[in-house]
């Protein structure tokens, strides 16, 4: 049975105008791997409500699962919480589980619950809240969307509570053989074998080192007797291969 | 007058998977800030013919201009060229052009012009060749769209050649300042800044410091004089900030 589907929404102009290089992205493609889900895209997208609604409104359709990365934050361009759920039709305002969250954390350290963190307690009706073990003001999940904070330890706490609730397929195996010789020297026998094992993914990456021209060559799928059979006949076709 | 827009494709099943981390978009992301352009979305998908088709048309059509990273080798997995190709409507095959250019190439180290090679000089009708400085198979321009490798250093080259020939417009300022308190701290006299100048991104990024709550406070603009006005106004508001 294959696996069920997953999108990625990265939000943030800091990511789009070059400042910061996202790695949220590519953590969440690991984990999900690991968990069994398939990943079909990653989009990454600025401050801007109406694209944020609509981009929401396009992944989660068409995917099992959306997670989104930013913008969940106290300032003014914190504006994930509000177009999620306009995406979904829910009323948002701040919410009473999650200013309790807030107030009992802030009185602990003798700080103000001011105005500008109260925004951190604006959840959408019907979504369940999803801890954070870091500075606590929570993400959430509502239909089949999960908002999680773009700092990226807590957006990694979060995405293993998130996935410690969801039931996932078989975890992707990935297995490579690295052969030092160039991409276009490899490429009908590796597609020949591609054809063989159409359920499985192959694909070639060329590198160069010390001037010389080498190619990985992965095998990816679900079915670890599938792989298994796949690198065996990588390895006779290739025997110089690492 | 507002930048000209753009967006990137990147396509590969090695990111979607987790074991690449992706750095084509932020490349770029850099690049087109100084050059002038005001990169809207990066999206990620995997090596398959539809949703290629469909994002290239979708993202062509949405933006000024589009630039794609990967699938252009001369494997099995290497379909973005036919996926451009049909995104436009335009009929696809070995060109000339790009076949003399590999000819010349592998003529001149000794190497047979395989078929897995030739794949690499398959060019959309009407398309104009874009150069490859490190390995000759050449990227292309059709429409809008800029077709690049996705190998980084190879990737960085065509980036340049593409936008020594596009019009861009006023590059990006970004300014920031750099404040050792939490986010919340300063989210109201920050978002008060922020409607003064609402032509400006005015955004915020807390980070942690042994043990401590810190926030870069960032100004983007292509108006320099307003980041400069603007990031004056942030250091009147917070004195302590470097």
């Amino acid at each position: 049975m294959a696996n069920p589907t997953a999108a990625a929404l990265i939000i943030g102009d800091e990511i789009l105008t070059g400042r910061t290089r996202e790695g949220n992205g590519y953590y969440l493609a690991g984990e999900l791997a690991k968990a069994g889900f398939d990943l079909r895209e990653i989009r990454v997208v600025g401050d801007d409500h109406a694209t944020i609604v609509a981009a929401v409104r396009a992944l989660s359709a068409a995917h099992d699962q959306l997670f989104t990365s930013g913008g969940i934050g106290p300032t003014h361009d914190d504006i994930t919480a509000d177009a999620v759920a306009e995406a979904f039709g829910a009323p948002i305002d701040v919410r009473e589980d999650a200013r309790a969250l807030l107030a009992a954390f802030y009185a602990s350290r003798g700080v103000e619950l001011s105005s500008a963190r109260l925004r951190m307690a604006r959840i959408p009706d019907g979504a369940t809240l999803i801890e954070n073990p870091v500075s606590v003001a929570p993400g959430f999940s509502i239909g089949n969307c999960h908002v999680l904070a773009g700092v990226p330890n807590i957006f990694q706490a979060m995405v293993a509570s998130v996935l410690a609730g969801l039931v996932g397929g078989a975890p992707l195996v990935t297995q490579s053989l690295r052969v030092m010789r160039p991409e276009a020297a490899l490429a009908e026998p590796f597609a020949a074998l591609a054809a063989m094992w159409p359920e499985l993914s192959l694909g070639s990456y060329p590198f160069v080192q010390d001037g010389a021209f080498g190619t990985n060559l992965v095998v990816r799928g679900t079915d670890p007797a599938g792989v298994a059979a796949a690198m065996d006949a990588l390895r006779t076709a290739f025997p110089e291969g690492q």
